[in-house]
């Protein structure tokens, strides 16, 4: 799948990734006017006015893009329907010829993990039979607890030739609360925690390797540049998922050196940017009729953005 | 929320919660036969099968106990069957007088988290009306992404009167790989990450209290007593959920640490100990088909364990 999302990226020549995260106040009034008279403001309509809202958008970029990332706790906060529109959503994206990536930040202890990793990436065995569940192509996963909570999506992302990104240094403004702390490691030198977790997800990856990247992947945001550089080197084989970009901060030319001299080994996601651009002054022509048209001219000037600063570095 | 927990733990004298982890292996053959008899070997099959197991489960062991703690992961693991099979035994629980420990390990940006928190504990706004989700009464909750990704569950839990545990030392084996990292704090001085995230759970919780404890409660491992002992002087106000004993290795006269002089301020989770006792040998003579009464003696003898290591201390 490493090597699909870098054929994909080489062949749409855009390193970036679209967020599927259908907060409510994104979606424009016609279609959640025509959910709730279908299922009423329940959580059955709003489920169907996010999965309508995705849809929509999917449409309108699919050709642009070689993956997606839907935010399952968009989907999760309206419960079990929310739940059956992310699974929705996933598949829909599949048929579209997208890989997905499940923004789903699971991580516990070994055993747990590994349901976890059979619930996102695997199949599960019931009696003789073997079932495929959420069945993203990646997921995000979250290092706190150490080796044994990652161990068990690497094993799984092995069988099923997937991926994983692993949380190294995350976008938001409080990261650094524990991730940038100095640590004492075990050779006695001081280093970041998360260039101590970087060096994990290199050592994690080294024994999964596709062609030239890993299977073991790391989330490091858009708004940590100087971060992004120090990670780059830590984690040579390891593709990098940026979020963070646009409404968090992020900008093109802050992004190079999240990037290899090829301009592969980075992806970078954008959210909000995207799929309410027709909220931004600058689409706000298109209006919320046409919001999917202006997440497609969004995309195109992301693209745009990534590109220039990758050819003028 | 965190004054009922204390309330009926001093009422059922047991500071215990059982973990409905409701693994296939665990589960009874004639339960899976009657569920797959009715649904097939399939997701819902399984789904049918673990709720049918955990009702028998509670209605074996519900008037001895405060609380429950279902791992989503096993239920995540069944898709969306799964899902609402997770669903009908927070319910069911709830209908049964029990308080309910959502295992949900989740964590995020900011915005992110906000909205986990309103699945699992709060209200989603749905255009003029407000809906329940998961709707458990506590979230276990991951500290990696710092305050921003915290707070958000605080802010739900003031207007829902609800409370986290968050993950401050992990009951795996490798929990110590950062957790237990040297870091260098703000004030110049050096302390273990745990100990750091114990001193963030003390003053997140500072804001939100009950009477006596906090609605800001932490995970900290059976496996590890004498972090224990550390951390319960270093978050006083916390109450400490406690995973790890029996099938990880915990025992009653290891965890005294945990809890304050008054016996209060922790609550014991076993899971696989409880839930597939009649597996052990200890409780091998109730059999499959008596596996229910074979989790009440084994409840029975936790209780017992814990409060006689609590008075001998």
């Amino acid at each position: 799948m490493i090597n699909k999302l870098t054929d994909r990226i080489k062949k749409t020549g855009a390193p970036i990734v679209v967020g599927l995260d259908p907060n409510l106040r994104f979606v424009p009034e016609q279609i959640k006017k025509a959910a709730y008279e279908e299922f009423g403001e329940t959580p059955e309509g709003a489920a169907e006015a996010v999965w309508q809202f995705n849809k929509a958008i999917v449409d309108a970029v699919y050709d642009l893009i070689p993956a997606v990332k839907p935010q399952i706790a968009m989907y999760e906060q309206f419960g079990l329907p929310g739940m059956a529109a992310y699974k929705k959503t996933v598949d829909y994206c599949h048929d579209r010829g997208l890989i997905v990536i499940g923004d789903v930040k699971r991580g516990d202890i070994g055993s747990t993990s590994e349901s976890y990793a059979i619930a996102h990436l695997g199949h599960i065995k019931i009696g003789s039979t073997e079932h495929a569940l959420f069945d993203e192509d990646f997921a995000t996963v979250n290092p706190y607890l150490g080796s044994d909570g990652v161990k068990p999506f690497i094993d799984v992302c092995r069988v099923e030739h997937k991926g994983i990104f692993v949380l190294v240094k995350t976008s938001n403004p409080s990261s650094g609360e524990f991730q940038d702390r100095q640590v004492i490691a075990e050779d006695g030198r001081t280093r970041r925690l998360y260039e101590l977790v970087g060096e994990q997800v290199d050592a994690w990856g080294a024994d999964l390797m596709g062609e030239g990247y890993s299977y073991v992947g790391a989330v490091v945001g858009a708004t940590y540049p100087e971060e992004g550089r120090i990670l780059r080197e830590i984690m040579p084989k390891a593709y990098i998922l940026v979020p963070g970009y646009g409404a968090q901060g992020g900008r093109g030319a802050d992004l190079v050196h999240f990037f290899d001299k090829d301009g592969l080994g980075a992806i970078v996601n954008s959210s909000r940017g995207i799929i309410a651009a027709y909220q931004n002054d600058k689409y706000a022509s298109y209006g919320p009729e046409a919001h999917a048209d202006a997440s497609r001219a969004a995309v195109e000037d992301m693209i745009a953005d990534i590109r220039g600063a990758l050819e003028n570095r």
